[in-house]
């Protein structure tokens, strides 16, 4: 990515996520935040400091790589995942004004911003150096947001601010893996050293197996560096982003793909980058098929690894399980 | 207590708690933190800003009421709660001599220090004012300890410092149930305008119904305020203080008494006192009685209240939960 083809600097591959579902106070079936302007998508970015770089699209779901991440919008939901010293925050009120004006969608009826603890804080731009400060912007735009920090504020954490209100329940879920320490081996197959093309990267890695038919969009940066986006029918998605330099390696995976239990898909990621250390969330509303996930994660181990950290909340719609992971140095 | 009797001024009801597990690398026998001396404890807490009113003892456990809160001193165990502008944190240190010179206990295998969110953080000491800065200086005393936030961090949440390490498992549990924007009807009795004596607000508030049996220890404070310890045989206790103020209303209610269900007691507390919020944790770990509570907890609603947040923590020894209530305005 960008910033990470300097080898001596310090890359902060850890993104902000900024997932927001949309409504209309009017009846008008012509709502769509994919009518919007790619200038537009472009001149929201310039504010958060990253670009695009391609463009994946089926039915349900417009997908974007950017120089710093990835960004997926469908007819209601915008999802903004972006890493560095990126200002993501700065886009949300530029944001809903585009929603609002160009397609009349006035209403926000969830955010989720949510990011694990900075690996140096103090590199990033004012707004988003300490969790207190970003919750100070968004309780300025939200008036009933709730801010949480799971995991141990004093060792590896994970941040969340939410509206958490009754809402509609149509099946939705999350999953994301945020993984660092990463196995030195698997890193160098997203540098151009090793792999040619992304193509190459995402067979040799494993990525293509981890999700079966999935369309992808894939991009191996200069010198090092990898994102991929990939599309499934019905508004899913999967997304991966690696750092590869080993003094800051780090990789995430996420997804929305439905499934009762989450086992296998984590094996599967964990087999292909093989992290030190991963952080875990999985997000599952009442209608989802993952509804009962947490019930399964709460018993089963991850093989190889040792759990440090397991809780749960339990919101209006959603049930969030966090999970911290450390492989045991032998 | 102290600070309340200043109607104008706003009093801190909220407390810090600490409670520290010892044990010793030797075999000696005679390890006994109660055989501490009356002026060493004098000595621990005029560093903490306090001072002892009185005293309670069963052959298990040494029960003080203290001119803010109360301490508890078991053979290996150690609890002290204290609420007002009080230096608790300052007392670490030299509780760890105490303990290891007097007594030979030098081991501390668990701590818990945990608090509500202060209302008024800015008139705490400065060691106190954030969760922040009292989680370095924990840092410094304890090497692998773990700090979390519990709850909304913009609203209301709840901060706790434990080691999580694996250690025995005795039997444990402790239930805290924090109260504020309480019934001014139910306050009315913790004020000397009422009550002409602390045996006639326990008995006139219900708090002698609460646990059956206590060996009970009152204080009713001067104009108001009031503070209670409660001994049971096999080391179980528990302690009651209200800051009856009403614009500065606060009751805390804490206990181990080991049961399968605590959602009689739960109601007969909040029937005591009729809080307009609360919050609630209860710690079980694997031995004890209450290790499935928390199952019945995410059932169960409590009457006349909506819960606003509900977490889970499983650590090594201990599941914690926490949630959060609120009473509808009507």
């Amino acid at each position: 990515m960008a910033g990470a083809s300097d080898h001596e600097d310090f890359f902060e591959g850890t993104e902000k996520l900024l997932e927001v579902w949309f409504s209309s106070s009017s009846d008008n079936e012509q709502h769509d935040l994919r009518n919007i302007d790619r200038k537009d998508w472009e001149d929201l970015l310039h504010i958060v400091r990253c670009e695009i770089l391609s463009k994946m699209s089926n039915p349900d779901m417009d997908a974007y790589v950017l120089s710093e991440s990835s960004m997926f919008v469908t007819k209601e939901r915008f999802i903004l995942k972006t890493c560095g010293k990126t200002t993501l925050l700065l886009a949300i009120e530029p944001l809903l004004r585009l929603a609002k004006n160009k397609c009349g969608l006035d209403i926000v009826f969830d955010i989720f911003y949510s990011r694990k603890k900075f690996a140096r804080p103090e590199q990033q731009h004012i707004i988003h150096r300490t969790f207190e400060d970003e919750v100070s912007h968004l309780d300025k735009v939200f008036k009933n947001g709730a801010a949480y920090t799971l995991g141990r504020i004093n060792r590896d954490c994970w941040h969340l601010y939410t509206l958490d209100e009754e809402g509609v329940t149509l099946p939705d879920q999350t999953v994301e893996l945020l993984m660092w320490d990463m196995c030195r081996e698997k890193m160098a197959i997203f540098t151009q050293d090793v792999s040619k093309t992304a193509a190459q990267a995402t067979k040799e890695s494993g990525i293509s197996d981890i999700v079966p038919g999935v369309q992808i969009d894939d991009f191996l940066f200069e010198p090092c560096g990898y994102s991929m986006n990939g599309l499934l029918p019905g508004g899913y998605y999967i997304t991966i982003h690696v750092t590869p330099e080993p003094h800051c390696s780090y990789v995430s995976f996420e997804t929305n793909v439905p499934q009762e239990s989450y086992h296998t898909l984590i094996n599967k990621v964990l087999a292909t980058f093989r992290p030190g250390k991963f952080l875990m969330t999985v997000f599952a509303n009442k209608a989802s098929l993952a509804k009962d996930n947490h019930k399964e994660m709460a018993k089963k181990d991850v093989k190889g690894y040792v759990r440090n950290d397991h809780q749960l909340c339990f919101f209006k719609n959603y049930n969030l399980t966090y999970s911290f992971f450390t492989r045991p140095v032998i």
